[in-house]
C-alpha cells in the first residue's frame, strides 16, 4: 500500500531531497510539491537530479490531502499555517525550527514569540537515536537542527552513560557547507567569497544550543564556522570529565549506545585515510559517523560526528522520523551508503 | 536467486565504486574483493562508505569462482592473466583498456603489443546504448573509456541519423575530475597542486580517439583539460557539418536514439541554472546527459555530455553490461538518480 | 610626481583589483573610489585586503578631479556619462565592453545601439601586445574582454607570422572563474550551484568573439564553460593551418613575438607539474602564459593561453595601458609574479 | 647594498616561497637554492611563478658563502647541519622545528631526542611580535610553528593585558590547509581524498602546543583539522576567563598590543561579508588578522586569528625576521596585502 506523500517548499534544498528521497521509497508517493515562485515548472527545472521526474510545483495555496506531509518552509512560516498542514495530512513533518523546542520557556529564550506555544510540548522531536519510542504513531514531528543533530549524535552515550554529568561546560565547534544556508543567492554565498573559507558565522549565540540544552541537559559553548564543503556538518566536541575516563569506558559507552542503531556508525581511530568521521564518509547518506580520541594531557574527551547536513540533519531525519511515525521499516528509502571517493558531495 | 559477484583490483577508486554498486544490487553478492596492498583489511578500511561490509580484501592469487568477475587492474595486466579470470567466472567484465579495441590494428596503433590478440574480436564492448544487442549472454565485455563513452553518447545520434557522415574533422575538449588519475598519489594529484586547476593534461594523442573512432567512424580532435573536480567528465564536442541542420532536425535525432534509453537524459537549453549537461547533475548516477546548441553565425553544432566517470564511464557502465549478459533486469542497482545539491560530488 | 587615480564602481571586483593595484603603484594614488551602495563605507569593509587603507566610498555623483579615471561600471553606463568622465580626467580608462569594438558596425552586430559611436574609433585598444604604439599619450582608452585577451594573446604570433592568414575556422574553448560574472550574488552564483562544476555558459554569440574578429581578423568559434575557480580565464585554441606547419616553425613566431614582452610567459611542454599555460600558475599576476602542441595525426595546432581575468583581463592591462598612456614606467605596480601552490586563487 | 641570500631545500613549498619573497626584496638577492631531486632543473620548473626566474637547484652539499641563508629542511635535519650551516652564512634562519623551543626539556618532552640541544637557548624565536627585541643582530633564527603562530597571535594581548594568567584551560580548534603537509605526494593529499573535507589529522597531541606553553605560559588543548584549502591556518580559541572581562576591556588589550605593529590588522564583527579574521582575507600577505566575541551567556571569549602558512606561518615570518636581524627596513619585502576576491588561494 503506498502512501502518498506532499511537501511544502519544494524548490529549496531541503525540498529538493525530500522530493529525492520520496521517489526512491519503496512506501511513498510524491503527489505534490509547493513553490511559490516556480508553480507550474517542472520538479526537474530546479534540481536537475529530478529531470526524470514527472511532477509540476504547484501553489502552496493549493494544498492537497495526502498521508504524510513535509513542510520544509522558513523558520516561522509552520506555525502560523499549522492546522492548514494538519487538514491536509495525518502526519506532518516540520522541518523549520518553529517545532523543534519543547516549550514555550526554550522558545522564547531563543526566539522570538511562539504563534502556537501549546504545540511546542505536542510536537515529537524527530531523531530516533534520542526520541525512537514516541515517534510511533506521531502526528506533528519535528525535524531537529543539522548542528545540534550531530552534537547529540556525538554527545549521547556520554550523557546516557554517565561519562558526562551535565555540570561540564563543553565547547563545540562546527564546521557547516553551503547549502546549510539555504538556495537564495546572496553576496555572502556567491561562489567567489564562499569557496577556500574558513568563516566564523555564528561565533556565539547559535540557536542549535537551545536543542542540545533542552534534550541532553548539557551547557555547551557553541561556535560555527563555514567551510569549504556543499554537504555535511561535522562537530568537534571538547569535554573535561569530572573524573578521568578510560578509551575502554568510552568504547563501551559508544557500542551500547549505538550497535543496534541502523543509521549510526563508528569511526575512531582505525581505517587508512580516513580514520575518524568525517562529512565525506556519509555525504549523501543518512549516516552519523561518530569517534573519539582522549587526550592525556589533560583528560579532555574529544568527539567527533559527523553528517550530512541534508540526510540525517534534515531530509533523512524528517523521513526516518515519519518511517517509525507510520509503522513502515525504519530503514525504508534511505539505505543509500555513501561514495567513495566523493567531493562535498 | 543470488549471483555471487568478485572484484579484481577492488582497493582502487573503480574497484571500490564495483564493491559499492555490488552492494547495493539486488541480485548480485560480493563475496571477494582483492587486493595486494590491503589483504586481510577490511574494506571498509580503505572505502570508508563501505564500513558497515563485512568484506576483507584477499589475496589477488587466491581467485575463487564467482558467477560474474569484474576486473579493475592497470592496462596491460588483464590481458596476461585472462585465462585465469575466465576459467574463475562464466562472464569476466574487464574494466582496462585491454579488450576495448575491435582489432590488432586498432590496438598497436595507440598501445604497445596485445598478448593475446586473438580475444580483441570476441570481447564486447561494454556499451549498452552502442552494443546492446550483443551483449546477451556475452562472457568477455570490456568496460569503454570514460571520455570515449561521454563522446560517443554525445555523437552517436548525430551518426545514426545521418546528421554527421564521418568526414567532418570534429574537435572535442574533454574536461575531467581527479578521480580519473586513480588512487595513487603523486605530486600532480596533490590537492595543492591539482585544486582550482585548468590543466591540459592530454593536449593530443589521447588513447580514448581510438574508440570514437572505431565505433562511430568519427574522426576526432580530442583535447583533455583537468579541472576542479573528483568525480565527472565532460565532453564538448564541436561539429561542422555538410549541410545546415536545424534544431527540430537535431531534436529529432536525439529523441528517436535516445527515448528509450534508461540511462540516457537530454538537457538542452531549458532549466534553470542547469540549463545544459553537467558532471554536477549527474553525479554518482548512471545517467549520461546529453544536449546541443546551434550557432548560427558558422553552422557548427556545440554537442555537450556529462557522465559520472566512476559511474556511466566504468563502473555502472560495467554492471549495466552485466545486467543484459546474466538476463537481469537492466537498470537494477542503478536506480540512483543523483543529488541536489551536489558537490563534484 | 604622484599621480592620482580615481575609481567609479569600487565595490564591485573589478573595483576593488583596481583599488588594490593602484595602492601599491608606486606613481598612482588612489583618491576616490565611488560606490552608490557603499557611500561612506570604508574600502576595506568591502575588500577585505584593503582594510589598511585609510578610504571611503564616495557617491558616484560626486566626481573628483583626478589625473586618471579608471570606470569599472556595467556595460551600457559609461557611454551615457563619458563626457562626465573626461571632464574629470585628462585620462580615462573604461573597463566596460562600451568602447571596446573599432566601430558602430562591429557594435551593432553584437550589442544593442550605441549612444557615442563617434567615440568608438577614437578610443584606444587596452592590449598592448596589440596596439602599444597607440597607447602613449591616449585619453580615452578601452580595456578587452577577458576572454577575448586570453584568445588574442593565444593567436597573435600564428596571425603576425603568417602561419594562420584569417580564412581557418578556429574553435575555441574557454574555461573561466567564478569572479568573471561580478560580485553581486544570485542562484547560479550560489557556492552549493557554482562548486565542482563545468558548465555551459556561453555555448554560441559569446560577444567576446567580436574583439578577436575586429583585430586578429580570425574566424572564431567560441564556446564557454564555467569551472570551479574564482579567478582565472583560459583559451584552447583549435586550428588547422592550410599548410603543415613544424614545432619549429611556432617556437620561432612565439619568441618573435614575445620574447621582449614583459607580461607574456611561454609554457610549452617543459616543467614538472606545470608544463602547458594554467590559470593557477599565473593568478593574481599580470602574466599571460601562452604555449602550444602539434596533433601529428590531423595536422591541428592546439594553442593555451591562461590569464588571471582580475589583472591581464581587466584591472592589470588597464592599469598597464595607463602605464604607457602617462609615460610611466611599462611594468610600475604590475610585478606581482604569483604564488606556489595556490588556489585559484 | 644587496645581500645575498640562500635556500637550503628550495623545491618544497616553503622554500619557493621563500625564493619568491627573495626575488621580490628590494634588499635580498636569491643566489642559491637548493634541491637533492631537482639538482640542475630550473626553479620555474618546479614553481611556475618563477619561471622567470634565471636560477637553477644545486647539490645541497656544494654550498655557497651567503649573507643570510633559509634552511626549509624536514624536521631533524638542521640540527645536525647547523655548524655547516652557519660556516656559510652569518644569519641563519630555520624554518624546521629544530631550535624553535626554548631548551632541552621542552624539547625532549614532544620530540626525540635533540642532537645539539645547547643551541637550543642560543636561537631566537622568529616571530616579532612577541621578540622583536631579541632579533636585532641575532645569528641563529627558528622560525615559529604555523599553527602556534597563528594562536599566539591570538593569545598574546590576552596575557600580555592581563585578562588571562596562565591557569585556564583553554581549548584551540585549528584549520588547515592542504600546503602544511608539504609537497610530497600521498594518498591522504591526493585531491580525491583531500578536497570537500573537515577530517580531524590531529585530535590531540599537536606538538605546536609546546611553543604556545613555552612562549605564553598558556595552557591549551589543541585539535586540528584540516579543510578544503591550500594556504591558512585559522585559530580559534575558547578562553573562559576567571572574570567577566567587557569588550571594552578587549578592544583596549589588543589596540595597546597591535597598534603598532605593521603585520598585525583587526576583524572583529565589522565589514559586509568579511566579519572576523579569515585565511582568505590575508591569503599572500604576511599580515596575522585577529578578532574576538563574547559570549554573553557563559563568560567565553572566542577569539580568531588568521594568517598565511605559507606566509606569516612560515616564509613570510623568516624573511621578517631576517629584516629585523640586518637591520634592514622591517616590512621590506612583505608588503603584499591580499586579494579580492580569492580562492584559498
Amino acid at each position: 500500500m503506498t502512501r502518498t506523500a506532499g511537501v511544502v517548499g519544494g524548490s529549496g534544498f531541503t525540498g529538493g531531497e525530500l522530493l529525492r528521497l520520496l521517489d526512491g521509497h519503496p512506501e511513498f508517493e510524491p503527489v505534490q510539491a509547493t513553490s511559490r515562485s516556480y508553480t507550474n515548472k517542472t520538479v526537474g527545472n530546479v534540481h536537475p537530479n529530478l529531470r526524470h521526474l514527472d511532477l509540476r510545483f504547484s501553489d502552496p495555496e493549493d494544498l492537497e490531502s495526502v498521508d504524510v506531509l513535509f513542510t520544509a518552509t522558513p523558520h516561522g512560516v509552520s506555525m502560523g499555517q499549522i492546522d492548514e498542514f494538519r487538514d491536509a495530512a495525518d502526519t506532518v513533518v516540520d522541518l523549520s525550527a518553529d517545532f523543534r523546542l519543547p516549550s514555550e520557556d526554550y522558545y522564547d529564550d531563543w526566539y522570538d514569540g511562539h504563534e502556537r506555544p501549546e504545540l511546542l510540548a505536542e510536537a515529537e522531536y524527530a531523531l530516533p537515536e534520542l526520541n525512537r519510542e514516541n515517534l510511533a504513531g506521531a502526528d506533528l514531528i519535528a525535524a531537529g537542527g543539522c548542528n545540534a543533530t550531530a552534537t547529540i549524535c556525538g554527545l549521547l552515550p556520554l550523557y546516557e552513560h554517565g561519562v558526562l554529568s551535565g555540570d561540564e561546560r563543553l565547547v563545540v565547534d562546527v564546521k557547516v557547507g553551503s547549502s546549510e544556508g539555504g538556495a537564495t543567492g546572496s553576496k555572502a554565498s556567491h561562489h567567489a567569497e564562499r569557496s577556500g573559507i574558513v568563516r566564523p558565522y555564528a561565533p556565539t549565540g547559535h540557536r542549535h544550543e537551545a536543542e542540545i540544552e533542552a534534550y541532553l541537559g548539557a551547557s555547551v559553548s557553541f561556535t560555527v564556522h563555514a567551510v569549504d564543503m556543499i554537504r555535511g556538518a561535522s562537530a568537534t566536541i571538547h569535554a573535561f570529565p569530572g573524573e578521568r575516563v578510560t578509551k575502554g569506558d568510552l568504547w563501551g559507552a559508544y557500542r551500547e549506545q549505538y550497535d543496534d542503531e541502523p543509521f549510526v556508525r563508528m569511526a575512531s581511530g582505525g581505517g587508512d585515510v580516513y580514520r575518524y568521521p568525517e562529512p565525506k564518509s556519509v555525504a549523501g547518506s543518512n549516516f552519523a559517523e561518530v569517534g573519539f580520541e582522549l587526550d592525556p594531557r589533560n583528560g579532555r574527551i574529544v568527539v567527533f560526528s559527523a553528517i550530512d547536513n541534508m540526510m540525517k540533519g534534515s531530509a533523512g531525519q524528517a523521513v526516518h522520523a515519519a518511517n517509525l511515525a507510520l509503522g513502515l521499516e525504519e530503514t525504508a528509502g534511505l539505505e543509500f551508503t555513501g561514495f567513495h571517493p566523493v567531493g562535498a558531495p
